[in-house]
């Protein structure tokens, strides 16, 4: 193992389609060796930061079903779109119109959304109805200067029940529609990873990151030379997905 | 006025939004002065072509719609995007899923629908539900090669009852979940002028258009050297949209 590797402190985890499989009445399953994986990484001293485009529920709900998944996970330990959203309204005084899940309404909770000046739209499910998205729509485009936040931009993702159009295809619609550029909040966005990384509180040379396609998940990996991968074999060693991860890879943290 | 527009024979002339305001429940009012100036065109010896990318009702409902309002129409003077469609469908072998308006569904009748290798998407308002788009995503993301046809690519229209997300709204929606390129017909594709040119018997040299913003109505202008620009004013004296329509320009037709 390289040298950089052995100073790894702690690792950002990816969530759904790595730990587990979502949709179904139970929310999802787990995928077989993830949450002996969980442990035996916290075991080995490492820390661990979940990072989730997860906006179909409140953090603590996300948390819950993990736990009741089998996984040894904390509210703390997961870093959401949603509360980084909020960080950003609460910087800049927007107030927002939310195409968002109910189940995510808790998070803006404190958040003051009259007479909007900007709109948020996350993984809305099944309020992605014609009459909100123009809604939006109208919000948006009755703007001096349209602001539209975006809680990620993922094309899709698959439920048990099949493939459902994510977030980032709605907010390619209302982009198109508006003549603006969303900002997203969420992977793949540099601000989140390090946003993750100080709620970890690990710095970047002392972290590794694992689990979506390397390109989406580390900014650091799509620009220039890191200089080395090593497989998560070791860490994952038991994961029945370790052969899949293996194609993935462990990346050293740049300074960014 | 210019000689090459003493030459014009014919005209393409856009429809909803300058012939009428569309939506509520007759389906739209005409724009005060339309009916008489589309009268006086057609009695100073010039032809016409209605260039529609309407896709909420069949052409033969559109045309009783109009004559409803009271302008000189009939099918043959009206190109729509569904039967360009329907021509391209059967000279490509291709057996649509369909994601439209229930009103057009009567355009597609003659076409065969089963086992789909293509989605073909309008302005299907109401039905632009979370479901149908899930599962118009479906059918092209498991195709070896998406094909994804869609019926104009505007951004939003008003109704009376206000502003709503277009068919390209959606469009773009799926061509990035799919990662694909739809193919337009409909305004502003060059095809699809050349088939309301060729309806209308009138080569394009004799030929003027005018309505929408130039730019998109007219590929010819956006281009390169257009002789000289004429002002609708003496073509549609008397209409209330005048002070509008002399920003707009009458533009002859390249040869295309």
């Amino acid at each position: 193992m390289a040298a950089w590797a052995r100073a790894v402190r702690g690792l950002l985890l990816d969530v759904s389609g790595v730990l587990y499989d979502s949709g179904g009445e139970g929310g999802g399953v787990p995928i077989a060796g993830s949450v002996e994986a969980v442990r035996r990484i916290k075991a080995a001293g490492l820390k661990l930061q979940f990072c989730t485009n997860e906006t179909q529920a409140t953090r603590e709900k996300f948390v819950k079903k993990l736990q009741g998944m089998g996984f040894d996970i904390s509210v703390a330990e997961v870093t959401a779109p949603a509360p980084a959203a909020c960080r950003i309204l609460k910087e800049r005084s927007l107030r927002p119109h939310l195409l968002v899940h109910n189940d995510l309404l808790p998070e803006f909770a404190e958040i003051d959304k009259t007479n909007p000046n900007c709109v948020v739209i996350g993984d809305a499910a099944e309020n992605f109805t014609y009459a909100n998205l123009n809604e939006a729509f109208r919000v948006l485009i009755g703007m001096e200067k349209p602001v539209l936040i975006s809680l990620g931009r993922g094309r899709y993702y698959k439920e048990t029940d099949g493939l459902k159009l994510d977030v980032g295809a709605y907010m390619k619609a209302l982009e198109y529609a508006c003549d603006v550029q969303a900002e997203v909040v969420g992977k793949p966005a540099k601000m989140f990873f390090e946003s993750a990384l100080a709620e970890m509180g690990v710095p970047p040379q002392q972290a590794g990151c694992c689990g979506c396609p390397q390109r989406l998940f580390c900014p650091a990996c799509g620009t220039s030379g890191l200089r080395q991968h090593v497989a998560l074999r070791e860490l994952l060693q038991g994961c029945n997905r370790a052969p899949e991860l293996q194609s993935q890879k462990l990346c050293p943290w740049k300074q960014i």
